[in-house]
């Protein structure tokens, strides 16, 4: 059976305009952010083997391509308006679109985050979503206020991804139910909108935990000009599903947390002055939060276990042409 | 020699940013659009062996990648503002990523069009860029306000780039010089920027010609409820490089202009009455503007000769899952 492109999009990707003037169809997509307010704008490319596997069911990746930008006006602390959807398929599989398009609008709805337009064309397997979200003019949380003796938070938990990438891979095994759980943190990242909205005001720099917290904060740390000593037992106690299983040695949990990738949690700092409104917002956005280091004047990033030792071993970011 | 992707960003993509608040680098670029506008937005994504040869040369890639994009922004009367790039690369080549952050940033700079923000990836080439422009809100051009009785209008030449593709195919050949100009007009299309806002207030509908005349006349006709006759031979004329040789029928012309592709002008209707407005818009954006056919109640579309004999020639628009 094959589709043409226009009748692709109508089929799976044509939903009634509300927000844009316009809707998927016209040459360009209208949006006009209210007054005072400011367009957060992001883009991410998913590739198969890079940003997922080719195992991984159609739904999942839908709501896992959208996730991903999510998370990014999450890191903003932007509020989702709309998106754009550029879809290669290297063939029209009725099936694998029905299931796409279900995991990408439930999660869109979810958000009131509406497609506005797009691109399909046949081609190797590759996911650009281009996301805008509304942030009051000068408020948006950007990564380069972190200040000296501010502390470092991050949201949720850490590693479980990564632990189910390596069951994936074949280097650790985990109990079934417990490799599902791991494999749902991998697959159907949860972005922390309602957190990064809540922060405004109160964190001084964030950014989402992608490719891994140490490279990650690292980002944050080049961008305000300071450095920091962070407490990996403190990450390592994030690794949830870690927690659970006695299978796996403090180095492993340790790694998962500082440079597993694919968390998609915010990694933030504020004022010690301001941990009360930092819980409050955890609870308000019902999602954790837990101190895990400080910022410092010296450069550079110190990694050190519970008893403040220095832990020599590099843990080094996601890079996608490392 | 290998490049992470920090660095490959920092050394081709990084440029001062003037427009955004945020240059690239952080989670999101922020955009505001002036008071009074729209932000017009667009996503195209070009894949190797659909949009473009392998042999193609990187700058002019660069070139065409940003190219296709502003040509949807015309096709609004939009003026471009910034633009995001995600790009997927098998492997890091300099040569190759200097050569297309060239092209790419002479054009950008052109249209004083600024890059905001976007991602960088290792997979199979792929180029997605999503452009935004700034219109006056409710004056953009749109495809669903063709009138009975408009003049049908296409912008510049057909069918050259198509002709270049040909010659690439093995199915036509051309004398060398005429070949090079036929493939600048593939490789370097020109988007009528100025052209579009131009028409503001004069078009009543618009697009960008990317897929073939015939077949994207009829997205106006679908979205504005209305049929058209359109001339072949007015349209064949417009094959400028087809008509500098006698090596072609008058066949090969006609569906170069009508089913061609990759033109990149804009196809617009207008009542009679702004005849001499549409051809001052042309003057003022310099570029030729001739008159196709007619909009008529009748619903379809009807190709006629010179002399007004209807063509039966089917002539399909390029579909990227056909």
């Amino acid at each position: 059976m094959s589709l043409g492109e226009f009748d692709l999009i109508a089929r799976y990707f044509k939903r009634p305009a509300k927000r844009s003037p316009l809707g998927v169809g016209d040459d360009c997509a209208l949006l006009a952010p209210a007054a005072g307010m400011q367009l957060a704008v992001s883009s991410d490319m998913l590739v198969e083997g890079r940003h997922f596997l080719s195992t991984v069911d159609a739904e999942r990746l839908g709501h896992k391509a959208l996730a991903v930008n999510l998370s990014d006006l999450a890191a903003c602390g932007a509020k989702p308006l709309a998106f754009t959807l550029a879809l290669a398929l290297p063939s029209v599989d009725e099936a694998w679109l029905a299931g796409f398009s279900r995991g990408l609008f439930a999660l869109a709805h979810l958000h009131g985050c509406e497609l506005v337009g797009g691109d399909t064309t046949r081609g190797p397997l590759n996911i650009c979503i281009t996301v805008f979200g509304e942030v009051p003019a000068g408020g948006a949380l950007l990564r380069s206020g972190a200040k000296v003796d501010d502390d470092i938070w991050v949201s949720g938990t850490l590693g479980d991804a990564r632990l189910a990438l390596e069951v994936f891979r074949g280097t650790l095994s985990l109990p079934g139910e417990l490799f599902e759980r791991a494999r749902a943190r991998m697959e159907l990242p949860t972005p922390r909108v309602a957190l990064g909205q809540a922060l405004r005001g109160i964190a001084s720099a964030a950014l989402d935990v992608s490719d891994g917290l140490a490279g990650d904060l690292g980002h944050i740390l080049a961008a305000s000009g300071v450095g920091a000593t962070l407490d990996a037992d403190a990450c390592a106690a994030q690794v949830a599903i870690g927690a659970e299983t006695n299978a796996l040695d403090v180095d492993t949990l340790r790694a998962c947390a500082l440079a597993g990738g694919d968390d998609y949690e915010l990694c933030f700092t504020a004022p010690p002055s301001r941990r009360e409104a930092v819980e409050q917002a955890g609870r308000e956005a019902s999602v954790p939060v837990t101190r895990i280091g400080r910022i410092e004047a010296q450069a550079g990033l110190r990694i050190v276990d519970a008893q403040g030792r220095p832990i020599t071993q590099r843990y080094a970011s996601f890079d996608h042409f490392g």
